[in-house]
């Protein structure tokens, strides 16, 4: 029974997530799309397991996904197939057969997350979907210099979504970069894992920092206070992409 | 009775151009979507003047239009204004107070126009609207390589759209630029002028090109030919956008 590992990108603007708890009706996921798609192919039921949720509004370019099915199809005519009948704002770039026992959450061994801030004072046209559009002026370098704080194993308590239930908040973020592109900021993480709104909350959380509302040495205060109240507010969905998984 | 000039940026795919001769109904045009928000703000009627016209489905970073106005008002104000009253996919970047005869048609210097192919077998759910899926590799060199005999003075007959009325189809392309970045291919030109269509059309015959379907040297027979019929197809309008406009 083939473990099929599937690599997609996508446009989260449309969807309410990669799955909800509790789904309403007329609310779309990227999860059931893709799942509709491949029941449509393989005319079986089958399960798809992401490396992760991913929020109403927020993008992929790399999510993995696998799905156990005891379907054999040739793979390149598996990804024609699902990229024909999905959505133009889901794309499926590769099928690889995995190892039986793969599972694309808990094999998970790190995820890059990336935040992406337009900084000038109008907003975007063309690219209005896939970037946070905040117009004050931002000290990237002060950003960069105060994000170096989070490096390393700590308890994110503070940056967790308030009232979130993960009971052990230690994770170990392994990068961090604040780069400047142009017009834009983009905030670049890698961590063993994130906590619920973790990349959104560190984000506003440098945003206050770049704009001189917070003094120096704010974010390793922060840190150590494990109080979501210290923090800064959730960034937008719509800036944050889910880069890479590695295994 | 101050001249303004407005740099403005859009996402083409939802209009039909920038203007159109004989606009039906239902039809949005770029220019009267703006000149309608200039008239909500100045309480007046205003006729823009644009660097030229774009094609239904073009984008522009950096379209140019000026307008003469009888109204005073702060230009930061105006453009707030503006930026707040128009659809996201408008965005007006700066307007400037230009001399009283500034026209931005007669006085464009030259335009660069840039074209991008996405060259991977599965397309983009994120950028799907700005790029133009190819899916069969491109030899970028060869693509590179021909692209410089449109370099300088020619008449561009072979690139002018069937049954234009151009009379004279001299123009000078002062620089031509092929780069690979990541999946996607850039095309970048820039010339005095283009021909209704000749962007597209050159895209068109650079892909048939590096698709290995023209022998070398055929960029250099198809400009000299003058006839469209030798050149390769349009290229699709997604994958255009107007970068700048030099006066």
């Amino acid at each position: 029974m083939p473990n099929l590992k599937l690599e997609i990108e996508y446009d989260g603007s449309g969807y309410c997530g990669w799955q909800v708890q509790h789904p309403r009706k007329n609310q779309k996921t990227i999860q059931d799309t893709i799942e509709k798609a491949l029941r449509q192919i393989l005319r079986e039921r089958v399960r798809l397991i992401a490396s992760g949720r991913s929020d109403a509004g927020v993008h992929a370019f790399a999510q993995v996904a696998n799905f156990h099915t005891r379907v054999n199809i040739p793979l390149d005519k598996l990804q024609r197939g699902l990229n024909s009948l999905l959505p133009q704002d889901i794309v499926v770039k590769k099928i690889t057969e995995a190892n039986p026992h793969f599972h694309s959450r808990f094999d998970a061994k790190s995820k890059v997350y990336r935040y992406t801030i337009l900084n000038r004072p109008y907003p975007a046209a063309i690219r209005r979907n896939d970037v946070y559009h905040y117009r004050f002026p931002l000290d990237v370098k002060l950003m960069r210099k105060e994000a170096q704080a989070l490096l390393g194993r700590h308890n994110f308590s503070a940056f967790a979504a308030s009232g979130s239930k993960s009971k052990d908040a230690v994770r170990s973020i392994k990068a961090i970069k604040v780069v400047k592109d142009g017009d834009c900021i983009h905030i670049e993480a890698e961590a063993d894992g994130f906590l619920y709104n973790m990349a959104r909350n560190i984000t506003g959380t440098l945003i206050e920092i770049g704009r001189g509302r917070f003094p120096k040495g704010s974010m390793k205060r922060i840190l150590a206070g494990r109080d979501r109240r210290l923090a800064g507010p959730t960034a937008p969905a719509q800036g944050l992409c889910l880069v890479k998984v590695r295994y």
